[in-house]
């Protein structure tokens, strides 16, 4: 116990790296009224009570850590994205409403604007004085964004554009601050100068009055009710005619100059388009973040419930804590281990992003480079440990049986709430799809078939030469010292990737050969595209799983944290072993002992689960589910009496 | 399109067999006004609401078909889960408020009372002139039902019984039409009769008076607002000396006479538990029904959606359907494959149960292997349907993207509402372990730990004799004959069912042979049970698929139904791939050809998609998503014109 206390004390501040102070600010404001909303409650008031909210963290500076320090900020996004991070551990909508106004509205005045843009709105958008919106998204175009339809027109006549909506269906949908509280939005559109359309740009475009009437020619609809997330005023907007001037269009990457010529550094309008994208990577990776801390709450819950929860027993016998069940430890166990391992991962993703800015911003070499690569971790970290929080969180949900069920253990918003991290920023099938193209091509510097089809053969004809051998004993070997071995594990990962992408590029050229079009063939490559994006990103949450143990503060943290990526990885090589037992890297044996050593592992792990999810540090007050800290559960036969936490 | 219009003129018929009178009238009821809940509602008048339609199917005697003639039903329980079926493609709330009254509160008044207490209540509980509850679960005792802690306790001198709760986590916990409506219950507690014990039975116990208010002695608590379900009023309830009079024991198993004597036909208490139980089947039958109807909405409304919605496309070419992507076809196809199977299996299930009613009241021979037969195929079923259920609705959402997201698309309440149908009437895990012990012990007569170890002893010992051989050809066989040939599927699931049989069996009696106690024999094998059970299940729901083909009302029909079984089967052992191949029953090369092969069938069955989810037959108006129905899909590209409903 006082080992536990030990490993504890050593875990949570390692956990809680980089920007402790940060972190523990907003855990601090966390637990104050404004941010504890009730578990019922009705949409206007959770909407009021989440811009209140969202004010607070405003007055604290919080929100504008990624913008310049002349507009109030600390030129730090990876500061900002630990708030975020740690937002989520509290109610969703206030995380995604700070997201919408300072993330996406802010963040694309920084991003995409210009110097001119940012000393006009940055300081008010960072107080929330200027409250605005991100209106991308259309009602007949979400993940295709390229063939959004609102269009934004040069006149020469008013030295600026005009946005029009061209039908009801192009209008803008689930943007965040429109329904309420936005008076401007970052508006996409495509751009169009002297009759020639140069693609999807983005324009600042007010849509409200100071007394929050729709200014004229802006039509707003409330997006009404949600799944979840009612806290966030998401609504549609459709443009008539709106004009706004010339300097409205956030001309980082593209102008238009005085006399109404398009300029822009790149050439190509897919590079443009995807370079414009690229600089809002900050978004994704906010919510692979936000999605582990919401895996962190769910498990935490859970795990601390089933930890004293006692259900059955042998004949005549104590009832046993349900944590202590095999199949039990199978649903949580290998969670918790996942959730560690993308814990890592966006961590080492938010290191290389701070990185790769502070490159940029010395003029760097390779930053191109570096951010394409941020891309394709983000994107892919995204679909995975969204997807990874869903399946905690529910799994927690029914580890808890019915006391899940009640609103009051959150299990039930978190879940509803986070549900739709699966398809804002990226729905991940597509995500997965940008990825595995993006490994196709190394890195590749344009969208263009062309050079598409020149990677592709690359890898096509490298395959077979620079995939690791398999080893005809290892396919065998099933003594622990190898299961274990955290080389071993490195090794099959990378070997299921390199796999998987040498005979997704020997397919696809296969098709493209016998003359199939190459829309038509990727169509039929897609679930195995999706694989090999999702082995990737398990590579990717291993090896900074690794990382991770190496650097622990400790060798007892270290070595627990060593079973538990042993854990990861044996659970996904069981989960997908049926891969490795058709391409023959382990035989049925070995896949049989795999699968025994994860139960071992489990068992091994149980009694420090604990402190497994204690480590996350979210303070109780925070996690705010009675019965992950008080215990309700009594019997009649002598059990020791359950702990209580001290008062 | 003509002959999708007739395939669907005779599915709909077919599927809605049998009672499709009661089906319609239902189905007629659900569109008027008082079945249609609003999005947004607060939880009271979510609660009135679903009371008042309750009133109205009670008012229709739609509550009291399994009742005897003699109060007004039909005696005809088989026709009462149609009901229940077909209530499912509505609001939860209401299918689970109903299911309380009549189900749960009716049913056990009629299937643990005797004459008398049919004669005294039932015509009432019918009318829902006496609203009452089920009171079973504890705070402290959910799964474990055997160990709840309420007390009966006999008394001499008022020829009766006194109830109380021991402590305040023995109060009875999630009972439904506590917190408001609820005026009597059936309420479990453990017997004792002049200092001994009789384990758990079952009393009618009045709870409020004619005003509402709680009757001395009892103590009711509103459960609070829940994760789902929010219309039925679920309440805690404590008893303090709370005394009924001696006929209120619900007798029929059991009786204690006037003099204080108690008696049973069953000798061993844990088998008067356990009959005692089985008779409330209906309620696991019911939930693997309507879980069946829930991803029927689902997939229906995910479908029609994803069959009319395009998105990204071939270069200047029109937009694609999602749905004629491969990942997406994926993603749907197979559901809707899995829905049909267990749409068959619960079919067959509940004519079983019917038959077996028919055969008890006719005093036939049997009918006691025949219940336990039903109740764990109905336990496997429940769980299997359930969590597929929830798997459905979550999957459709997704593939909906945003639109998924908005409430008015019913997915999130219907996701949130048939969550807990995993938990209640059984946690799914416990009854995987439960149906393996009864597949272990071949429909044992008794849960005495001896008896379970001969049939242990005898499972291991056949092991490797009856488990049919595999072919050595046809581990290698990939031709498209052979991967479709529906014989090839039925001996596949019962091999993959036998071997996990004896293996367990070999298993649990090499630990029990080492001197492992019982309890923990069983918890180190609880995964391999866990995949016996399910294994067992998805041959069921195999089979009867199968027969469902075969009955087929036309060729096309048959034709079509026979390329979904296939997709049924082939998903399900590709998805189970691992362990076909670890056990040698299938090549590498085949399993690459079954999961290929899955891929093949999508693209053939797409075009049909609509016609699936249409033959479930659920009309617009109860379906009620805007998304399903209409289109808001327009792009500026050359795409035709989408479909519109006609007016």
């Amino acid at each position: 116990m006082a080992d536990d206390m030990q490993l504890l004390t050593s875990l949570v501040p390692y956990l809680g790296e980089p920007h402790p102070d940060l972190r523990q600010r907003v855990l601090d404001l966390l637990t104050t009224e404004s941010f504890l909303i009730p578990v019922e409650i009705d949409r206007a008031e959770h909407r009021r009570r989440v811009r209140m909210a969202v004010e607070v963290l405003a007055a604290e500076g919080l929100g504008r850590l990624a913008f310049p320090r002349a507009y109030g900020g600390e030129d730090a996004p990876e500061r900002a994205i630990a708030v975020f991070e740690t937002l989520a551990f509290g109610d969703t909508s206030i995380l995604v409403k700070f997201g919408v106004q300072f993330g996406l509205w802010g963040g694309s005045v920084l991003q995409l604007g210009t110097e001119k843009h940012h000393h006009r709105w940055l300081r008010e958008i960072g107080t929330l004085e200027l409250p605005g919106c991100y209106a991308m998204t259309e009602i007949g175009h979400g993940s295709n964004v390229r063939e959004l339809e609102t269009t934004a027109t040069w006149d020469d006549e008013t030295d600026g554009f005009v946005l029009d909506t061209p039908h009801e269906g192009a209008g803008k949908e689930w943007i965040g601050n429109a329904a309420l509280d936005g008076r401007m939005a970052t508006v996409f559109a495509q751009l169009s100068v002297r009759g020639e359309a140069h693609g999807v740009h983005a324009l600042v475009v007010p849509i409200r009055d100071e007394d929050g009437a729709p200014l004229p020619g802006v039509r707003i609809e409330d997006n009404g009710p949600k799944v979840g997330l009612n806290g966030v005023d998401n609504g549609r907007i459709w443009f008539d005619r709106v004009r706004v001037p010339r300097e409205h269009l956030l001309d980082r990457f593209a102008t238009v100059t005085e006399g109404g010529r398009y300029e822009s550094t790149i050439e190509s309008s897919g590079r443009r388009f995807f370079t414009m994208l690229g600089t809002l990577v900050a978004g994704r990776i906010s919510i692979a973040a936000a999605s582990v801390s919401a895996a962190k709450v769910g498990l935490t819950i859970g795990v601390r419930y089933s930890d004293r929860r006692r259900q059955f027993g042998p004949e005549d016998g104590v009832e046993v804590p349900v944590l202590d069940y095999a199949s039990h430890q199978r649903r949580l166990l290998p969670r918790v281990a996942a959730t560690y391992a993308y814990h890592f991962a966006v961590r080492k993703l938010v290191g290389r992003y701070a990185e790769v800015l502070r490159a940029r911003r010395a003029g760097g070499e390779g930053t191109e480079e570096g951010l394409r690569e941020v891309e394709a971790r983000a994107a892919v970290l995204k679909a995975l440990a969204s997807w990874h929080a869903a399946d905690a969180i529910q799994e927690a949900r029914e580890a808890m049986g019915g006391r899940g069920y009640h609103a009051a253990n959150r299990l039930g918003r978190l879940r509803a709430d986070t549900d739709v991290f699966s398809t804002f920023e990226g729905a991940n099938p597509v995500l997965l799809q940008l990825v595995a193209k993006s490994l196709l091509t190394q890195f590749r510097e344009e969208m263009g078939d062309l050079h598409f089809m020149d990677a592709l053969r690359y890898v096509a004809e490298r395959a077979g030469t620079t995939v690791r051998e398999r080893n005809p004993v290892a396919t065998r070997r099933t003594d622990r010292d190898h299961l274990r071995d955290p080389e071993y594990h490195r090794a099959a990962f990378r070997y299921r990737e390199e796999r998987l992408l040498e005979s997704a590029a020997r397919r696809l050229k296969g098709f493209i050969d016998d003359g199939v079009e190459p829309f038509e063939a990727f169509n039929r490559c897609q679930d195995h595209l999706e694989t090999l994006a999702v082995a990737h990103g398990e590579r990717l949450a291993l090896e900074a799983f690794l990382e991770g143990v190496v650097e622990a503060p400790s060798g007892d943290a270290s070595d627990m944290l060593a079973d538990l990526a042993r854990l990861f990885a044996l659970e996904r090589m069981q989960e997908d072993r049926a891969w490795f037992l058709e391409a023959g890297y382990v035989e049925p044996v070995k896949s049989r002992a795999i699968r025994a050593e994860v139960g071992v592992l489990c068992r091994a792990l149980r009694p420090v689960a604990l402190t497994l999810v204690d480590g996350w540090g979210i303070p109780d007050a925070v996690l705010d589910a009675p019965d992950a800290l008080g215990c309700v559960v009594m019997t009649t036969r002598p059990a020791p009496a359950p702990p209580r936490p001290a008062s």
